[in-house]
């Protein structure tokens, strides 16, 4: 994974100052560069430094292409997503899936309360070579996926809800007891992980 | 609701000899007495005192039936069961319900992994005057099915499951943040509860 | 349900620009709209863009009817209210069943504390099809009136309280838990969920 | 408090062996003693060793009374509960306020589902000089109660309930949100420090 | 207790304008007026309304005394108060308890990490006729009074601290587990309710 | 996967009978059979009626190979133990995978207190294809092979410990915590799940 | 720590035949061996076959001294207890800490509730050169234990008590926030980790 | 620890003039002051009252040094801290330690995702005479120090993470469950409580 991969920066709890001290060191490595969780000020404050890099205000990231992207992957990578307020979680999975070179397909507002929806998208359901599943509320998404395909399907539960959602635990439980065999799960609202972990599942390894 | 309804005992706690007190005193008042969370103990013993009684193993219930059963609901009561390991809660329902005079019709194995078969099951959803759902582990089920119907939908969930199932908290959870709206949901492996919500709804009223 | 509903959007996550979308696409489609959880700066902006709409700042809803309301529901929906704190939650309720067509009856203030206010008002609980109980803190009152009336109980536990309220979870817990048969719960402030659960109750089947 | 008190012994996790042990070393002083928390063999046990004590299945309490209970108090206590499988706990909380020398009333089976049974008792409600309140499931009853009279309520939860009742959780956040003012709150299923509590109150104090 | 004790307002979620009509509304009645959980917004207006009441910034209670306040509690209400950031707590039932007309002392800064600054307050302990004790954090004072003196205790966990005091609950859950016995406890931060309690507690009977 | 994949029974709830029952339903289809959970006793029945399956006592899974195992997968899968207490889960992970034809190596008692044991096994962490680690109390094993190799980590937490360990949830927390990159996580004690998972990451893809 | 350190084993999930191997296997390298959290059946079958080794019944620990004990440590631990039901807990903790060749004294019955009980143990106390502080419910004893020396203190949280003891967390989480500065908690029950930790602070190290 | 050891004020809760008024009062008893969880705003008033005092923003510390450091303590403590996140905490341990006369040594960006730039740091972990390990997210950093050192190991959990890391909650239990014998743990954040305790293990004692 080491070669090809970016560098990657969790920008939450990081100050502006911080930020830019931290991406201009790294700038010097020639690696590709990915800070994700920023905010509209700390990414303009990047852009406005290095205007050749992409703030994305729905993923909240921002992506500083230094070297060719590696091109290492099998299959596309196919991110479905439950509801429009999944949407955030998703776009961090999509942007950080593209700094790995893994091509990408998106499947938006297949929630299963109109599961006809999600059941009308065979094309890129049985053409992904894996897939993430974005769901907050009830998380159900990824058991009737799971369901449905035989490739690796990587949950992600979100903390969109109110309640009894408790910021996401009622997705993330549903999640690691979905009775669809073989389901992963990374953490709440964790799209930046799940896309990491579809990388070291679509690498193409030597043999 | 009060005439035409039976007597009913939780029989969890009580000892042998409470319960056949309990019932003894009831069955002075003749109306319908169902006794429910009994071992196989404690329903024979039952049995053996009222042979004209019904122990169902599953169920873990006892019914005594002592007047007619009432006949003043609408339409069929569906009870749908997500797996097998949630059939005893589903039972209880069914049980419950017909000593309100309730007509069930039951569909099991209908879980969310394998989808397509809940959705060929198109004349019991149909045909259903209110639905009951029971499931576990993530307790899904209700989601799908309050999409597909217009009428009530009332959620079980069951301590099916095992680690972060936690005795039916990941159902319940699903279950409350539900993103199919008008779900409804009762206690953990509340059977009963489920179908006494059921005969509230379905009880014709007077006009 | 689907002829007569009301479309609605959860405009709690949503811009406003993402609002004024959403609103103007659905409105060429003639159904009515109700979109929830709006602030008074989102309310006021779609009232002043859609006058004829009306935006009710307790319930933090905004309505637009483009089509008669359905008259499809069996007697009235009384919605029942514990504290005044719990009356936001309430509001909502009685708007969104508006929405559905169904008439509704309001009793605030009648909290467990002071039961007699309660039993005083035997006139609209005796007269209810179904009743709505919206309660917070110990989340009481749905048992108390799941023992007076016959009718469906659907018990809105909400996040008013403090300390060991721990948002809500006290009332949902005592709501699950309820000794009065067959009430049945929804999410912790989720009156829209639980007029929704009414529309489904009171809809008139055919036959 | 420390004259005319019983000496006390939680019985729980102490082998025969120590209770002997223990009970035999307290009889030399000459104060009543009193253990908690004993089952049928232990119980059986102690009361073959001293047959003037008196062990309480229900209670599942000895008490062995070595010298005049002290007259100290004022007025009754009432001791109301909620259901059946409430009263071990009620019981408890019997022995031990009468080990107090306190006088003690009881009122069973009040639960708020049926609030006529609790509002037809004015008598013992008015006479009482404190109250325990003993309740499962959703802990409702000492609102209810708290309501209604002006004298000192001590809320004691139980584990009566299943699935979200969590083992008493739900009863005893229900009480710590009492909407009833001044209903105090002891640990779930203490019965004896309930009437410890009372005792406290209910000590005539010299002036 | 309902001659003599105030009207009580909660004052956490309503708006200036909901305070200023609901005050208006009881001003009527002469019956005394206490309002609590208000910040330094809403005091100074009821202020400059009212300005013979009385805004107290610590404790953030608002009285408004309309008619004597009553004299009908026995001897002196004692309350103690683990460390300086449980002020507000304590000074919220100190204010209530004048409300009900009971005399108040206090005690600050007796912390069970320096035991000695209790113990040598042998006076207050032994003249009180009831104590409230007030602790955050591990909340163990309780227990260390609840040992010296055989007068009622009631404890309030406040919401001091962090991390896993969890906003109040180590400390609830301390106190509820107290083995000092006899010891009753109210809802995290709810000076006024321990407050209350003691005024059902030395509310002086007829007879 | 479905060709290929073994038919997998839940024993935990099921009834010796319905085992018998289900297991010779299957046997009719020639499919491989896999039945987890389950105790020495019902492993005996099975394998008494079944004398060519096996019955592993520690992984507590009884298989029933009736046709070959495909071989449609790529390289060996290392599944890696923190501790002997945590071996049956990680037998049922080796049991589960077989029956995919998956080649499994072991990898035992490389907890992180022992960090060099770990840091030895150089072979065996690079030659695998995908690795499942298997830890209880802390849950820390994954973070650490996570930042080791670049191939897919399956982190399965155990029950393994007490008191804080909250049969699992302290290392489920810390596996979905983990601050190695794309580590994905499956329910407690899960060891069939993660196996599957397994599968569908290894598979060999068409193309 | 490593030399003079004992072998120790975590008896609790071990078979009797897998503890034979194991301990066996060990006697070989001649260091001392101790195993915890043995019942009196496992206890018994080492003592049978090791009969110089030592079980002591109600630390559940079993003892094979095979060299001699290291003298390496400066001054005597102190483990304080706060209930007789917390002597399991602290005996473990005296066992261990003997393996490592550690002076230890004790103090039993100092629970805060007769605070009087430990401020009279000034000797003991001040000769402490650490002090290990065992208590359960609420846990309160290592905060007054902390305000009173200048040593080590080490919290040890047991499960003793019943309800919103939670099995220990009400006591974890009553010494994770002791107002006493510098009190250090291990996990609930771990008396083994609480002795582990005096050794590596009182081992005598070079300089 | 009395003579020698720094005055300190918890800063959070309170407001600018009490510090002031604090601050003052303490500065005539001429021993140093150490004020903690500031911001900058209060830091920056401390600051521009007392010139010769030092406020370090990412302590978030004041401190006021009136009287000569205390040179009690044995060894250099090393502060190890998993990511630059968990730096805050560790910097109010140094300072804490610092005002404490212990010498300090740090240790950052050792994670376990990159086990080898621990175990790199031969040299200050051979040297320390007592270490603080401070990591959030799964908190395992503890387990592999301990693992290697034979000295005091003390565990500081931080609120780094988000999601599933509740908090701290994640990183505490992990420590709780450190399968390294003999780590220790604190409260979340609590980097003053982890300096404190090394302050009493570093004390060089009478004898
Ligand atoms: N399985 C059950 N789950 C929940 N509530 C029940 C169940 N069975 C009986 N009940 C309720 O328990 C009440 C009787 O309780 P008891 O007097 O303890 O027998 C009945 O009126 C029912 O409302
Ligand atoms: N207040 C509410 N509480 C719960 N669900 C709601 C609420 N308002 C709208 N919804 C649901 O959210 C859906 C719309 O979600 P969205 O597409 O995000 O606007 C609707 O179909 C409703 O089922
Ligand atoms: N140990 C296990 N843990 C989790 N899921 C399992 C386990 N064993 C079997 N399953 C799942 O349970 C399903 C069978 O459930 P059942 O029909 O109840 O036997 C299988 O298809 C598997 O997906
Ligand atoms: N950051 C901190 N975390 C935990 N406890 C602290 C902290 N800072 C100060 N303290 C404790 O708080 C006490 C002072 O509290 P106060 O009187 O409220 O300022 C000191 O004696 C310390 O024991
Ligand atoms: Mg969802
Ligand atoms: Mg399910
Ligand atoms: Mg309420
Ligand atoms: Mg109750
Ligand atoms: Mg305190
Ligand atoms: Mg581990
Ligand atoms: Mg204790
Ligand atoms: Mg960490």
């Amino acid at each position: 994974l080491r070669q090809g991969s970016p560098e990657v920066i969790f920008g939450e709890n990081k100050t502006p100052e911080q930020l830019l001290t931290i991406v201009s060191a790294m700038t010097g490595r020639q690696r590709n560069i990915l800070v994700t969780r920023l905010d509209e000020e700390k990414g303009g404050l990047l852009v406005s430094r290095w205007p050749e890099g992409d703030y994305d205000p729905l993923a909240r990231t921002f992506c500083l292409q230094l070297s060719p992207l590696p091109d290492l992957h099998r299959g596309p990578l196919l991110i479905a997503c439950a509801g429009t307020s999944d949407l955030p979680v998703a776009r961090e999975a999509m942007v950080t899936a593209r700094m790995f070179g893994i091509e990408v397909e998106e499947l938006t507002d297949v929630g299963v309360a109109g599961i006809h929806r999600l059941l009308a998208e065979t094309d890129p359901l049985s053409r992904a070579a894996a897939i993430i599943v974005v769901a907050g509320m009830e998380g159900a998404l990824p058991s009737v996926v799971g369901g449905l395909v035989a490739v690796p399907v990587i949950a992600v539960p979100t903390s969109v809800g109110y309640g009894a959602a408790f910021g996401g635990v009622a997705a993330l439980l549903g999640m690691l007891n979905s009775c669809a065999g073989g389901v992963t799960v990374v953490n709440i609202d964790n799209g930046f992980g799940a896309a990491f972990a579809a990388a070291r599942i679509l690498r193409r390894q030597p043999a």
